[in-house]
């Protein structure tokens, strides 16, 4: 079932970006959560289109609707329906689509898997698909702040060659949030935002980095071999539109040490085992330490350009092709909540099998 | 199911690194292909220990036996059960770590969530575990030779700050064994060897970087929009030990990049689409075009070292442990056939995906 | 995934009988069939309440709403979400269900395994859950016949002691859809009908049996060694509200027989293997043999009944239920495209699985 | 993947009738489960040829090694790979099959599916390939016993047309096992044996019904909608070869039943609802209710009998066959640990499944 995910909390999405309507069912959700639509929506408005200036003006509300698996405010256990009809939807604007393939978008991959295509603003390719990530992550979050107190942030480190410098301390959502590029570091955002409206001005784009950092995080996530909880979280992000790379911990820089220097000391401190480094990113032979998670998420610049570029069209001819339309310049600061959302599924998924195998019979 | 990976042809590894053997048992492979243990075997033998002075001199012959799943010489579409024994056991060697968690390594968190472990040799989250992938790989391998002269290729890029210029063609698989390290060019190999060793004289260890390359490529492998092809090699990548990051095409560095200069124009050559640059890594919207498929792994450096770590022990007191027995100074170089054997398994198993949902029935 | 079903062509259901909605997902169907919405209305209006006068009166015209997956009036291989809304509610008919369990009914299973319900009109345990189903299979059904001329005819061979002696040939749709209760013996129809009104107005209810045969079958489908082709029908039939059993081919009655009279022979004819009889159902050794593929499955009386009954209440205290509120005196004709939609989703699975391992690479 | 089964304590079984040896991977088995080698072997005794004189002659003593997953006498939460050796394979026996299909049997459909197959003894079709779950199926029944008193019991009700009456009460395994047909009731037994001595002396064989019971059931097994429990029991015991019915509680009985007749009334006893009749065999709406569980599975004949049958062989030509050969006249009493082993598989892991979602997280 390639457009689900999970294993025991699992999610289904559905929905093209000029379609009726985009979705998610939710399966395996626990019974007896109080749950309101506001707790779903908040998440959907910092996803949404529109919020800010630096990102595209389409307007949508993204107003979720409840269809299933809720009575009298709380989760029945049963399937959880989650709607968000499209609103703003101009078709015209992707005419030129329907006979060209946008270089570095999905065009040409998806005509030639299935034989045709929805062309309308990327159809099932765009990144509005999330929005089902983000409503059903919003439950998962829940979860585990009731469950555990874990804590998922997400903020930007990079965009273009603008880079933030390490974070000392785990960032508050409202430092996050203070700027709509969503880096916590007050100066480094006023850089990012402004050459993300250089660009947009010269109709061009940007990439950037997703830093996510996870405190509270029981110990013993992480199914080994093939389900190690590095493993997922690097799918998990990998599924996400324009990303290029994932790290965990270490990461890349990793690679260039060391044993000596990048192994982890364990020691005791509050009558727990703990590291006194964090080398290994919270994860040890793909199951959670207890430490605080921490990995990157990298994003390529916005496909879409407004600028002319060579294509090809479906007639298999060479031609040329500008961006009309709407569109990020970077997509990188709407990308957080949805960093946010699939960290929580993984999570909770994670935490549902670890238990499951673990701990219901004790021998 | 943790210890299986695949959807349509899958494979479910079992076994600790001082078990009585380690093995796979391989689900849905295509009946009447003619296999032999040779083809098997070979693969093994470039992933086995003692194979060269700069790894582990553990002996172990890795001598393969298919159990099931073959008639006269071909597979019969049943499961395919290989066995490896193990002969090099030393579970004297690994006495300390009974009582001592080994730093960054999955000692802690094994005992953690299962609330026991097999210390010999790090049981199951032990590298010995890979013996059932690369086995399996082989048969992938070969299919997708068979089937569509797809050619996977990986080689080292880097050991600890040594690293090798772009490639500017697809090596052969003689440049890439032609030195023990794995590296195909041959001066940066050197380097890399003497790199390894002067660690190892120093008891320490050094990480470094594979890059992986396929060309004959069919178009259209992944599937949105979970099971995108890219999410599904991180999740490959990020699954084997001692892994740290995972990148695609142009990867991190795609991120410092404006959409300009990043995207990829396409072109009519020889009556095919095609791009002019490939910053993709061949895949678009999660699927396969038809390009080289081309992305990186980072392996941290061996956590086993000779030198002296403060760690605690299960009664939870601060110890300090100093490896003893075999290990490799560096991992990299006999993960190479392990990454390709991933990437085989992950492109058979879209392929067949690809072929079952969009070209079996044709409407 | 407990509410999703199938492995290639799978589906998701969801929603609540008096929910807001009731509503699928069908993830993997094959891209560019030409789909209208009338096709799939059609097989929801042999399954809706209110289509005769032996059914319950409750009032839903089951209209479906195509909420994604279409292009210009073909599937595009992305997930097709279906949604039929809920009409005619009256949750004031269902006030004292909130405080007792129902006889035979899931309430008090519900109330236990979930520790909440939603007790309207049984909530999820509701038969009209079964609305996604008929609607993903009347897409499958289409398939089928597009790709390989099968053709799937269920009908009432029983209802109560009133028995359809053994049809002589394979039914036309016409046939079976002749008289409301769905035998197309028309002078057993007639008696069975008599039967259900003589219940209905006596207050209480009436079992029976359907029988499937599937003609046009291709040779092959069915996964040893767990998902042999009856074990997967088996399992869909017992996953139908009120169904106790299923049998294939001679059923029981062959569990009576000697090896000498059940045996089905071999003979060539037309060029082709057939059987001079068909004892097996068409399987052998879990995998279609390409004779006629016949099954039955038996229903229990429908469990409301107006007849006043012992039972319990949520306190835990002994007490008495009549049921109110309209429901079918036998739910058995309105389960005969319910029965055909689960054997058209089996089917198509297992004919992509077959193919998908079997056919696509040739050696 | 077809030859595993469960969902987070699943198994994978592999071998052929005369291959190297037959054998079954358990993935998510709870760690810290003492576990000895006599327990595996005691069930597989009970499956194993030769041990009466109303079964197969072959010799094989079956006899179970335990490759991975335990350490020092307890299981560690990996995969137990289980392993048994063909001892007795007489390929010469099998000759005339790889020319002639026999009759009811799997030749044809593994032929036509496959492209090819391994002739000897059935190959996969086997029910040799049961090994591996009755193997897996002792552990499951081990963790059941010590986790809640389940206990489970199957046992023969029929042999051709010989029927025990009803039993009254849960039989004891020393009453089951008193007779090597595994029948309880004493007369019946011996008449059951005469029958299937009788049979065999004319080259024949029979069918017959195996009836299983389960006390000590949790409340809450099963998962709506698809994988109720009955609908997962019923794929199990349709997965076992030569059955070709079930039927849970009243059955097909209970279709001609009226719903005042067939209701199960609830009742305070004990403090705890209960029914007072048990029509609905222990499951309501997908999920158990505490009661009893019961149901039964039909055995068709042997398909292998000495007499001569027409056929047709692999060239497509009329031909006749007559077995030689060891086989079982009835396979049932030996299907009756089998039938355990698939109830224990099917009711652990909808275990592990309710309480994963219901009660780790308590809101």
């Amino acid at each position: 079932m390639p457009n689900s995910f999970g294993t025991l909390f699992t999610i289904t999405t559905w929905g093209e970006s000029h379609g009726t309507a985009v979705g998610v069912v939710i399966d395996g959700c626990p019974p007896n959560l109080p749950l309101t639509i506001e707790e779903i929506q908040v998440e959907l408005d910092r996803r949404r289109p529109g919020q800010s200036d630096i990102v595209t003006p389409r307007k949508e509300s993204d107003t979720v609707e409840i269809l299933s698996g809720l009575y009298e405010g709380r989760t029945t256990g049963t399937p959880i329906s989650l709607l968000v009809r499209n609103a703003d939807q101009r078709p015209g604007a992707y005419d030129e689509m329907v006979e060209k393939y946008r270089p570095s978008h999905a065009d040409y991959t998806y005509q030639s898997k299935f034989g045709l295509r929805d062309p309308r603003g990327g159809g099932r390719s765009s990144a509005r698909e999330t929005v089902g990530r983000v409503a059903a992550g919003a439950i998962a979050k829940k979860i585990l702040r009731m469950a555990g107190s874990v804590e998922i942030r997400a903020y930007l480190t990079q965009v273009h060659d603008i880079e933030m410098p390490p974070l000392q301390k785990f960032p508050t959502l409202a430092e996050v949030e203070a700027s709509p590029v969503r880096c916590p570091d007050p100066l480094i955002a006023e850089q990012m935002i402004a050459r993300i409206k250089e660009v947009r001005s010269q109709g061009d784009s940007v990439g950037g980095a997703i830093e996510c950092r996870v405190r509270g995080m029981p110990v013993g996530l992480g199914e080994p071999v093939f389900d190690r909880l590095e493993a997922d979280l690097a799918k998990a992000m990998l599924s996400l539109p324009a990303t290029k790379g994932f790290e965990v911990g270490s990461g890349f820089a990793g690679s260039r040490m060391k044993g000596s220097e990048h192994n982890d000391p364990f020691e005791m401190r509050d009558g727990q085992v703990h590291t006194t480094s964090n080398r290994s990113g919270g994860v040890q032979g793909g199951i959670s330490n207890g430490e605080e998670l921490i990995f990157r998420t990298a994003f390529k610049p916005t496909a879409t350009i407004l600028q002319s570029q060579k294509t090809v069209n479906v007639k298999g001819e060479n031609t040329e092709l500008a961006a009309r339309g709407r569109h990020d310049p970077c997509v990188v600061p709407r990308a957080v909540p949805i960093v946010e959302a699939m960290t929580a599924l993984v999570l909770l998924d994670h935490w549902m099998r670890h238990l499951a195998q673990n701990r219901i019979f004790k021998f």
